[in-house]
């Protein structure tokens, strides 16, 4: 254990070595041997188990059923699609071995599972009854990276990917907008991070898709985290894959397909959006572990009383744990959670015994509330969904503030180069625009929101007419 | 759908032929385009998922963490263990190209993770306080095989594999023994298959392990399968990777290791056990739909009923789904559903609505059973109940009876070269023997059943003293 050392940098001065360090001395993740991967450790996997869960729940209450297609893909199969195979192939680990022997064909370890899904789709879709077909995989994908960054970006990553297969493009379109909103209500109500739902631009939608939806979200200094995405993918694999059915007036035609992802790029968002000098704060419907449990002093009849509460705390269902270990200080101890972003702190000592009382201390908001041990259950669970409200409701004044309008091109670049955030501006839907943005600014178009009515603009660059104001951003 | 066709060779019959069909027929899995990977289809996988979530449960209550290990191993980490890489060697897929350029070092893709985790757990671990360090990870693993089978030898397979670190010699032993027994619960519970658990001969042991224990369970036609495994890895790979941990005097001693996993080989052997001619028959507890209930008209009033039956059954906790299709005979569904395993069906027709009552029928024996409306939930859990216990014993008399006993080499032959099954044998545990054996009767050493106390014999190949039965088998 490290924490000893507490030699984490200030998040306020130096985010990106605060954010790595964090990582490291809260035992969320470690570096893998192989350069761009990661181990995550048990506690960084609690996470990710908890997201599984619940969201685990909403796919399958959609009717979308889970299963696993093989991690290797033949060379021959992923290129069939060529925008896709375009958008892919400078990322490509390739398996040229097997067995101790060259292999007649290259294997692709899958960067996603379109191909080798829709390969079996056009198998197994015949007619309009064996529609809409919906399967979700919760898996490993490998996209080689040249600079890595612990969850952001990773030579690996787990993630889900749902792909469905539908007899009309209305119900495609119901689905990818399904996958977007439900990932949105997972962001706000699990991860508390607020975003925007909207479209991607041309040259920054999915290879492969007729239309990206984006949930994107920001962090602190500004930059914007793309942090889910739903496609809607038309007809174009469906026609590279031969995915035919027999309609009810029994014609044959292609179906219209989505696909739609969210990976452990989202606990990346977490630490950073939430966390603080003293470390990370989860969320409480997150954390692995909701209340810790901690003795002022360690004499045996106070060590008695918090294994007895952490007890208590648990059987009511908080995810609680007591820290009697005999060779860490209160200090110490409270240091090492701060820094694990535990959101409840339980601390109890001789007064605490004496008054039948506990002393809670929200990690959120540093607040200390005495509460009697009859009220103990009730009133963590009051507390911790406080501070999930509060973690939120930050995020939310946060997003708010670094959502700026700007109405010429000068005050566009006066807000990048300064704090940076989402600007929100008219753009003409002209790539060559968008180019010369990212080219001038480093700022892309993030998406065009969904809720957005039609308006008359001018584009923000080339100063021509736009209908749209889209969010442009530094990203991740 | 291709059940029209039922032209499932029969069990009795064409056994190899019969698993294969009744795989693709059921929908269990299909086969993915690269060679020796298949396809985990939904009805396939949410076996997987229904085991995952039993066994999770287990493996988190012994106190064992999951974490996520990368899935490329550098060469060099692995190669550290000599035993262990000359044991996978002739297995593995390579990566040699990443991001379009040729790497410096291969990566491997995991065949198993002991050196990936290992080298992090020399990191990791410190004092006798780190310990015991308890992973686990659910994951996929990639093996280079030559010759496939559906579930039971793919090239790429999904499984848990748990890791642990202790301080001594006891306590990983007992872990050893905690896991294996684990994995006889888990079978005999869920997959309703008896087995025996045993130790492993020297040649037949893991890769890098002391000792190696094993649950072997029998199949029709009398081949065994080596349904999971348990290994004490003693100080090998502590030595190797150099993890040493301060003792609570001070000094410094490298850790006691095991490992043991679980793969989806398991539901190979839960195809191959339980079915019949007519296709499946799955045991209650992995089913993922536990009862069907069928109209026997597409009648209104009967397809109203039908529904509603099915919605009582599932808030009763039982998985229960309704066909109403309207494009199949009754005759067809029953042989679609028997064909898929589904323990129990509930035939609703004019004369159950008049006498409001039900109809069901068990997949395991073909009995009919009228139930009275209001018990239908109280009975169908009892009859799913009665089912999974008669699997279990039905295995249980397979298993007795094909376990015979052998006293000298000629008696051996006879039953390896008739109805097979378990021999019962005494050896002297020479190498030489075993071979010997192997290359005589394709019989090997399957395990030294760990609850039989020492006796004085001869070895049925050498006649030399021997002092255990071991159990020989044709294994898959």
């Amino acid at each position: 254990m490290d924490f000893a050392k507490r030699d984490l940098p200030k998040k306020s001065k130096n985010l990106s070595e605060w954010y790595n360090k964090v990582i490291l001395l809260a035992e969320l993740a470690d570096y893998g041997p192989a350069k761009g991967t990661m181990i995550y450790r048990p506690y960084g996997f609690a996470i990710w188990e908890l997201v599984q869960k619940e969201m685990d729940k909403l796919i399958k209450d959609k009717g979308v059923k889970n299963a696993y297609f093989p991690l290797f893909i033949p060379e021959s199969l992923l290129k069939k699609e060529e925008t896709h195979v375009e958008g892919f192939s400078p990322e490509l680990a390739v398996v040229t071995m097997g067995g101790g022997e060259e292999l007649k064909e290259k294997l692709i370890v899958r960067p996603t599972s379109e191909t080798i899904m829709y390969d079996a789709y056009a198998r197994w879709i015949h007619s309009w009854r064996d529609l809409p077909l919906a399967i979700n995989q919760w898996n490993n994908v490998v996209r080689w990276e040249k600079r890595t960054y612990l969850f952001l970006r990773t030579t690996e990553f787990l993630w889900q990917e749902g792909h469905t297969a539908h007899a009309n493009h209305d119900e495609a379109w119901e689905m990818v907008l399904w996958a977007i909103n439900m990932y949105s209500k997972v962001y706000r109500e699990l991860f508390a991070l607020p975003g925007y739902i909207g479209r991607k631009s041309e040259a920054e939608k999915f290879a492969g898709a007729d239309v990206t939806l984006s949930y994107e979200s920001m962090m602190p200094e500004g930059k914007a985290l793309q942090s889910s995405t739903a496609h809607d993918l038309g007809q174009n694999f469906s026609k590279t894959f031969d995915i035919k059915f027999q309609n009810q007036d029994s014609g044959s035609e292609y179906v219209w397909q989505t696909c739609w992802g969210f990976s452990t790029r989202s606990i990346g968002g977490l630490i950073m959006a939430h966390g603080d000098d003293a470390g990370l704060r989860l969320p409480p419907r997150l954390a692995p572990i909701q209340a810790v449990v901690l003795p002022v002093k360690p004499e045996e009849k106070i060590l008695k009383a918090v294994n007895e509460i952490a007890g208590v705390l648990k059987k009511s269902g908080i995810r609680a744990e007591a820290d009697v270990s005999d060779n860490e200080t209160l200090g110490f101890k409270i240091n090492k959670w701060e820094l694990k972003g535990v959101p409840l702190r339980v601390e109890i000592g001789e007064k605490e015994i004496k008054n039948g009382s506990a002393t809670l201390v929200r990690r959120d908001t540093g607040e200390k509330i005495v509460v009697n041990i009859d009220e103990l259950t009730a009133k963590s669970g009051a507390v911790l969904e406080s501070i999930q409200n509060n973690l939120l409701e930050e995020a939310e004044r946060f997003l708010k503030a670094n959502t700026r309008s700007a109405d010429n091109y000068s005050a566009f670049k006066k807000i990048i180069s300064g704090d940076r955030g989402f600007v929100s501006a008219f753009w003409c839907e002209n790539a060559e625009c968008e180019k010369k943005i990212k080219e001038e600014t480093k700022a892309t178009t993030r998406c065009l929101p969904l809720d957005l009515s039609e308006e008359n603009g001018k584009c923000v660059y080339c100063e021509k007419p736009a209908k749209h104001r889209w969010l442009f951003a530094q990203a991740y």
